[in-house]
């Protein structure tokens, strides 16, 4: 098991990566605080995990769950609420722990559901995808949908701790596996060279979940988000290029409705499009963006953006998107392959073309 | 014209205090930040000032407006939620301003609302009622009420200024001027003995509204709290001592619906029974008691439970409430005027016979 801390003074916690960690009481109960734990799951992941969970609580405390539907589209205030109503009828005081079993959608939830209730409790997380370990465990941002933008509505809140288990992995369907492979990709695109290298090396492992192998790879990018994070907790600046490829993806996925994509497949699309764009900028070469399109692939991530949506469809979405500050969109686009940049200095023209990309299926 | 820093590090912010505030750009233009101003307001109150507001902003903002009805009980998840609906539709990014005007429930809204509006953006208070003068704009609470408690929902959100402008209080209803007073003697009775002897001289002058004894009333009401609040942010200690009343009071408003009593009504009647079970544990005089009911009186409060709502009634929301600390219930009681304790150590039949004070007409 490896131990990674999140540096954030007194709101810093640890990250446990390894195998079997749902088991090892030890690692879970001194995180937890007061005598009421409230775990929040869902429909998918409950009926494999839920029992193991409880039964590494042991019967010390006063344990609670709720049980939500699986998918994005359920992360709403709406339901955020069901957990307030779980909280409630259990009468949860303010001394109470929080857990999150689940993706990043129960993740993001939970989180923002302590962050809320009375003010403000403690919480912990397991994420249960390959996504959630790399990129929604470290850094604090909860929160929930909203008709009109995703994320829109939430709290930046630390959890006390995080157990990255990778046997949960097994699990995993292989689409949800290569999605969490596109954010484990991009830590290599924004500021880990060397990375990308491994990566493209060890994708075959990784696919195979390789114990070892899926343990570095989760290692390597909290590693990597919690330098960012660290730096920049509330996002006024450098922590902004983790949102490399996320402008263009929440576009796609709010004109298909949350949940047709997944984030991560979302996120690979989003990627190559802000990489397309910077080879328009004279930034990356031609074979860069080849290597970025090569790694998707080797993924099985989608690299094209629905054929049926519009520039101006893309437009539309990301003018609402919280990247956009003070009325001037800002990408966060590629110097080359491990160096990200924010900028609003990019030619129109060479973004209406990345927009129209999908429709020309992917070629520039 | 007088200015109380509330002291809480890089979280500081200024409280004017005085006549016509409304009509001065030069107070509140420097705290606004970022272009666009989202004014949150109700139905009673935008009438009344709205067009003040605008005309104080000027036209270099994009100034939108969400109209809430009138309320407590509109103070719900669901009513927060417009406020998102109206941020978002007219595409407010995360260098923004919300203004509060209107009283506790505008204020509690709307800074809920900017505290998980992108996970946090700038937020003004111009509270229109005494209630809201004295006690919600100091101390950052923000939040909504929950079918199952009040004020189960929210965060720990602090405003970057409050105008705190007495010539709106001219316009507020003969009720709701005695629930502000309610909260003004509050501050007396806790921590500031001299407060209340001011008080009871200066009651007449208060209730008729006269400007100078207005203007102390909220400067020397703000002046506690904000002290309070310097000591102990978060509520882990001290603070707590702010809810004299409040547990009793909120199984009031609970049991009787949002709505119907209000709030500082509810916080009195609160008050005079810990006063009571005070005078029962052996700590306050029956001539103190007598002050407190002769003070409550004089300000034309009530000092009686509704005669219908049994002692049952009152332990089933008292149990919910967020002071109960893991299971044993704490209140805050009086050790004498102008000095509260919060405890845990007080003899049931106390307890029992003052819940049943309604139903004897409140005579211990």
């Amino acid at each position: 098991m490896q131990t990674l801390n999140v540096d954030l003074g007194d709101r810093s916690y640890p990250i446990y990566i390894g195998n079997n960690l749902l088991t090892q009481a030890d690692l879970l109960r001194p995180h937890i605080v007061g005598k009421q734990v409230m775990i929040v799951s869902n429909t998918t992941v409950a009926p494999l995990y839920l029992a193991q969970l409880k039964a590494t609580l042991g019967d010390q405390y006063q344990v609670a769950e709720v049980i939500l539907p699986d998918g994005e589209q359920y992360k709403t205030l709406e339901y955020v609420n069901h957990i307030f109503d779980g909280l409630l009828k259990n009468r949860f005081n303010r001394t109470c722990t929080l857990i999150a079993l689940g993706g990043g959608v129960i993740g993001d939830m939970t989180g923002f559901a302590a962050s809320a209730y009375q003010r403000g409790v403690s919480f912990i997380q397991i994420p249960t995808t390959l996504l959630s370990q790399v990129d929604s465990s470290v850094g604090g941002k909860t929160g929930v949908n909203h008709p009109l933008g995703k994320n829109m509505i939430g709290a930046f809140w630390q959890p006390k701790a995080v157990l990255a288990d990778t046997q949960v992995l097994k699990t995993l369907p292989e689409r949800e596996l290569a999605a969490g492979i596109a954010e484990v990709i991009k830590y290599g695109l924004i500021c880990d060279p060397e990375f990308f290298q491994w990566l493209n090396i060890n994708m075959p492992a990784l696919l195979n979940q390789n114990d070892n192998t899926l343990a570095e790879a989760v290692y390597r990018s909290c590693l990597n988000k919690a330098s960012v994070v660290a730096e920049d907790e509330t996002e006024t600046g450098v922590r902004a290029t983790l949102n490399l490829g996320h402008t263009f993806g929440h576009a796609i996925e709010t004109e298909q409705g949350y949940g047709k994509w997944l984030h991560g497949e979302a996120v690979a699309t989003g990627m190559l499009m802000a990489a397309e764009l910077s080879q328009r900028e004279g930034w990356l070469s031609a074979e860069d963006v080849k290597a970025v399109r090569d790694i998707l692939i080797s993924a099985n991530l989608p690299i094209v953006a629905p054929s049926d949506m519009s520039a101006q469809a893309f437009l539309q979405h990301m003018a609402v998107d919280k990247k956009v500050l003070d009325g001037s969109l800002r990408l966060v686009l590629l110097h080359k392959i491990g160096q990200a940049v924010i900028t609003n200095q990019f030619n129109q023209d060479n973004l209406m073309k990345t927009l129209n990309s999908g429709v020309q299926l992917g070629q520039i």
